[in-house]
């Protein structure tokens, strides 16, 4: 393979994510310097492709179990591959970067189902993930090497192939002193617990249950569809927690069961919210949306306090996501966890806005390499893994191309 | 990578497939020397695990435009994916061969879904393919690096995404002095024309329209179930051609339309019997399969007299897949072209039923080189392309993995 996968060199590496909400495709540019987990990364440049509401419809429309079909699928693959290559291009463009500068680029592709539940079929059990956003297709209109399917080696060594974010986390905020919680409240909220002096293999990570997935479907439903979620958690700010409701909410078997662990959007999804709604019909809106933020904050809280604080004094909480730019959330965790120092990702170089597509760059040039990147103590895989597969772009072998007529 | 991939060297690569009929994976282990499209090729064992009627019953839900969902599809990824880490790792221990000598495998994967077609969608058009058996499975049970998804590059780069044939057929039967057709009738009908002296970007090839997939249907229907096939063209045999309803079939746009084209087993699949069914109600069995073998036979004669034969005087036709082994079909093509000499593929060194699983692991051996492999002229590609994604197995990379505790 080509002389830039020579891990003495500083490279520019690209990631590309778009979470379950299907809101747009995030897209980074990331300088990586160094060698497995002891790499810097800084960000170069970073962007949001938002979709339109007919492309996120139609990505709607093939996830959840009963979702899409052999067709819609195979022709979401190809299309949510143009959407990243373009927004991969758009970037590149914007930073007056070319794209043979790049190295490699990691596509974690659209979520259209996971499963990490053990599945008998003839013969055998399964666990899989589908990801869309083919990435022949990045790798033809970019000609950059693209890493994709990241989930899927680490669920085949029996690991949930979730949560993937440790592996940065590791990278990024390890200290040799000081007891992290590291967290990042996207539509499901996850967590890694990372004791002072820590290895990659000691870390505690899972999900801790509902983001902000529940209080965005309950602005949307309340607001007609025109607010995709709670800006700054005003409604929620208006309104009183009922505690009945949030009592019943924390009884739920995913926010009890012991780690490693990870969500389906589903799990916390449009249905679980009907169910909600339906059995609080008269309650206010705002007593609703404020019980959701409540439901995120202590489901949070429980987790820290039932599967973390037996190995280490935690001093700090680094939280990234969504979730990270909702005040109410942010100030009812202080109120929660009083003892703690909660500060924002944004703070240590990496905005938390980016997080998930820096990720992505960075499991992408530990693959070109040959770095396993899962944390396999986080999703319960047997053994360390080089994770997904990599589509050679342009520069990817050192030779050119033989393809001579012959005899 | 891998010292593996060195060309100087001989090595063992697998080949794995399972065409759109879902009868189960043909599986074949290769011994190949040299570069490029100079290799040599040599069949080591050669294996077919024929899939239950649940399995295929299984997949079989899954084929086709409104078939499947999110969940069946991403469970059935998985599920191939064991099914041929399964027949591959069987294979090796047939052969007496550990699966860390074999250096990769390619892995077409089972079609669930293939569309040619360019299709707008807002903002791009796109053509796609979905194929399932997750790589990363078979990569993980086998500990062999593995290339799959060969049909999207091409298809990413303008291409049909078929046939893939041609690039090996062009390895195996080149000829600077004798021009050839090569003739795969499978489930649908491919033909490679390869006038002498050409090189690889001067070949014609497309498919022709069905194989055996129309006479499997039949067998199918008239049999109740009983058989899958016409044995030996034996029901066909005992038929008279009925001429009015070839020259209808005949008529099939697809026959009509020059190359590149590429068929879709729908396009001549269960629904298109149906319709002949009825429109011929009374005709007895043995005529319907009798004037069903005359088609695919007058489909392949009117495509080497249409679309070949300006290009060179061919004096040989060699003939593999499953119609090779179907008396009525050869000597009604024999009849219909009494100047060539018609063989089959089995007399080259690689038998016909192995073909297809032997292509396998000559794409995969290319593009681990970074060959490509794609003949454009025949899938209508802007380009050469390399194919595929590489899963990486054990042997991939020359170094160990870098994985230390740090600071």
């Amino acid at each position: 393979m080509g002389a830039d996968f020579d891990p003495s060199k500083e490279r520019l590496v690209a990631g590309l994510m778009s979470g379950t909400s299907a809101d747009g495709v995030d897209v980074a540019l990331v300088r990586i310097d160094g060698s497995g987990v002891n790499v810097s990364v800084s960000l170069v440049a970073h962007d949001v492709l938002k979709f339109s509401t007919a492309v996120r419809q139609r990505i709607q429309s093939c996830q959840g179990a009963a979702a899409g079909s052999a067709r819609d699928i195979t022709l979401l693959d190809a299309y949510v591959g143009e959407l990243f290559a373009h927004a991969l291009l758009h970037l590149c463009k914007k930073a007056g970067i070319g794209p043979e500068e790049v190295s490699a680029a990691g596509s974690h592709g659209q979520t259209l189902y996971h499963n990490p539940t053990p599945t008998p079929l003839p013969g055998f059990t399964v666990t899989s993930s589908l990801q869309v956003g083919n990435p022949s297709v990045i790798a033809e209109r970019t000609g950059i090497t693209v890493v994709s399917d990241f989930r899927s080696r680490d669920m085949a060594a029996g690991g949930q192939g979730a949560p993937l974010a440790p592996y940065l986390d590791y990278i990024l905020y390890h200290h040799r002193s000081r007891s992290r919680i590291i967290l990042n409240i996207g539509g499901i909220s996850n967590l890694t617990a990372m004791p002072a002096g820590a290895g990659l293999d000691d870390l505690i990570a899972f999900d801790t249950g509902p983001g902000n997935c529940l209080m965005d479907l309950a602005a949307w439903h309340y607001s007609g569809g025109k607010q995709t979620f709670d800006s700054d958690g005003a409604m929620a700010r208006k309104g009183t927690v009922d505690t009945d409701m949030l009592a019943a909410l924390l009884d739920h078997p995913f926010i009890k069961k012991a780690p490693p662990k990870s969500a389906d959007k589903e799990e916390f999804g449009t249905s679980f919210l009907d169910q909600i709604l339906l059995r609080h019909a008269g309650m206010p809106a705002q007593d609703i949306l404020a019980t959701l933020a409540a439901f995120t904050v202590k489901s949070i809280n429980s987790a820290i306090l039932e599967f973390c604080i037996q190995s280490a004094r935690y001093e700090e909480i680094i939280v990234s996501g969504g979730g990270a730019n909702n005040p109410v959330l942010m100030e009812s965790l202080q109120a929660a966890l009083p003892k703690l120092i909660i500060t924002r990702s944004d703070e240590y170089g990496i905005p938390g806005k980016a997080k998930e597509a820096v990720l992505m760059a960075v499991l992408a040039d530990a693959t070109v390499h040959g770095w396993p990147s899962n944390v396999h103590a986080a999703t319960g895989a047997r053994h360390p893994a080089v994770l997904g597969s990599i589509t050679p772009g342009g520069s990817f072998f050192e030779k050119a191309p033989t393809r001579t007529g012959l005899e």
